[in-house]
């Protein structure tokens, strides 16, 4: 093969060391013996992979000691579910922010459980733009407030954290599977912040929640047992057999962000792979991002070109220049390049090379 | 490393055929320039390698077509209660046998759901027999029948189907984790099948369910989306993102077991093992193995050791020799031997002369 780069949205590139360290210990992981596939989830081989990823995780994004962190399956999906039957607490109503399709998701799931109360929506501009906190309208009686941090498909993103200290009555929540440690990041301002990994962490079939203890203990009469998050928490992640191999892919690509430098200097790589792109962006009139500048994902970013009628040639000719999964969601057309921690900055380069390429042939 | 084998009752030993064809397509599966887990689930190339796996798994088991095959997430824990939620149908009541600490915990998370009815038993020897069909105590108003067909952990095992033809009005559910695709398989006696893929299918992380078509789509009121088969059904097991990379791995061993002759020679290659070990087992009054000679299990072989006081020696020098993973479960103590597909004859042999010399040094 020659060089490829994935624009991905999810299960979405990795980074090529961690690729490479993943090959070399497929049939032996530190002369056990073993691949990390085939070890007991109870020995000391993996018992030390998943401690030493819960560490890492600890130390990259500041985890208060009274949170947990848990390594459950289902993907956020299970999450849209499992905060309801969890955070509800006695109360019948919960606060949620709509900002895209994925907060959709997991207003839709909430119903089943309670009274959901919009309590900002930016529906009116199609979801071009993320409501500032002054016009969240929150009810006091709410077990909490769900908002989703980064709209993967329509590629809006709080560039800001919203101020809901550890002590707040409301606990905050945060779907941040599509910009999770992408950014710095302060933990106590949440309840409970959840991820699935295969955006920014790892594989698919791992989904990563971090929750303030004192939430957890609570789950509604019927919660099957798998959706109890006090029984995860007893059983550090291993109340059932937890996904192995993605834990420790997610623990090599935790130890590549320390040696890329940590949050702040990641956070700095992403910010200016984002700024590369919608610079041009917003210099071309063959290309065009609908969203609102200050919500600008730095993760996600959606594109359509002056002609539907190009979008296939485009994609082809992106893919014929090694630069894939160009294509938008299907239920917004158009495309949309994923810049993950993983991205490189030649990737990005080498894609906006194509881009002026294309529209100076097309324009 | 030198050879080891791997006893892990799961996750467990996997075909080394299968990890050094996933090390040599890490970084480049079939020259897309990717990992598979870095491919979007709703890309071509995936698409190839899971309707691959569900061909191959069709034609290996005979999978009627009027079943459905599900990849999901959550283990066989989930399936505790997905079985109840969905299966119930407005009944009040299902039928368990009780052969073990897997159908216990079955049995603990229906409880949460309907009345259940222990129409067998064998805990009055401590869970080492099974049953046979003529004590089962069946209800005709039951939902359905719950039963465990391998009980990891216990070593039972039921060497013979139960008969319950596909238009019988109750349903038979197996959880068959740790003895699925070990033997021949009459898919039509079945309702639903069950089984985590960390012993005899792949890594952690992935659940097989195959379901009688016509029993999905009644979820219990409050079922999380993701606990509704339905659902899954209508959208190819991709409601959300799957586990990619195990559902890859499953896929290299399914193609191995064809590899091998497909069930009836993988069935012949389990029973010559097997016998290898029980055979010591039985000539031998140093090891002992409790079950009942017609229900032992070909995959999970506990036994005992006359002395006690020599299980860490014997662990030990096990290990000395590349023997390891050979600890009972922690409930029962003693040893486990788990010969899955993947225990090459060899690692039996060895094991079997290890034992020899050991018992002869302290008889």
């Amino acid at each position: 093969m020659s060089q490829i780069y994935n624009f991905s949205a999810g299960p979405a590139a990795l980074p090529k060391e961690v690729l490479q360290q993943a090959r070399d210990e497929m049939l032996d992981w530190h002369g056990s013996g073993m691949s990390v596939m085939e070890m007991s989830h109870r020995g000391k081989e993996f018992m030390s992979i998943i401690e030493d990823l819960e560490n890492d995780l600890r130390n990259l994004a500041g985890i208060p000691s009274n949170y947990k962190v848990l390594f459950l399956q289902g993907g956020a999906s299970s999450q849209f579910a499992m905060i309801p039957m969890n955070l509800l607490r006695d109360k019948k109503k919960a606060d949620y922010i709509n900002t895209g399709q994925w907060s959709e998701k997991a207003i839709k799931e909430a119903k089943k459980y309670c009274t959901v109360n919009i309590a900002a929506s930016s529906e009116d501009a199609k979801f071009t733009y993320a409501p500032t906190q002054d016009q969240w309208r929150l009810n006091d009686d709410a077990a909490y407030i769900h908002y989703t941090s980064n709209e993967t498909i329509g590629g809006v993103e709080f560039n800001w954290a919203p101020d809901f200290p550890m002590d707040s009555e409301v606990p905050l929540v945060a779907d941040m599977s599509s910009n999770i440690l992408s950014r710095s990041l302060d933990v106590s301002r949440y309840g409970l912040i959840y991820a699935g990994a295969q955006k920014n962490l790892g594989p698919a079939g791992l989904v990563l929640v971090i929750i303030r203890e004192d939430l957890a203990g609570f789950p509604l009469p019927g919660t099957p047992t798998l959706f109890d998050y006090m029984v995860h928490i007893k059983n550090d992640s291993m109340y059932n057999t937890p996904p192995t191999y993605a834990i420790y892919i997610t623990g090599l690509v935790l130890k590549w962000l320390k040696q890329q430098g940590g949050l702040t200097v990641v956070e700095q790589n992403n910010i200016h792979k984002a700024a590369l792109l919608y610079d041009l962006l917003d210099t071309s009139d063959f290309y065009h991002c609908p969203v609102a500048k200050q919500d600008r994902s730095r993760m996600n970013i959606p594109f359509t070109l002056k002609d539907p009628a190009l979008d296939e040639a485009f994609l082809k000719q992106a893919e014929a220049n090694g630069l894939v999964q160009l294509k938008g969601h299907r239920s917004v057309g158009g495309m949309r390049a994923s810049l993950y921690n993983a991205m490189p900055v030649e990737g990005v380069v080498q894609l906006i090379t194509f881009m002026k390429e294309f529209s100076s042939k097309h324009a």
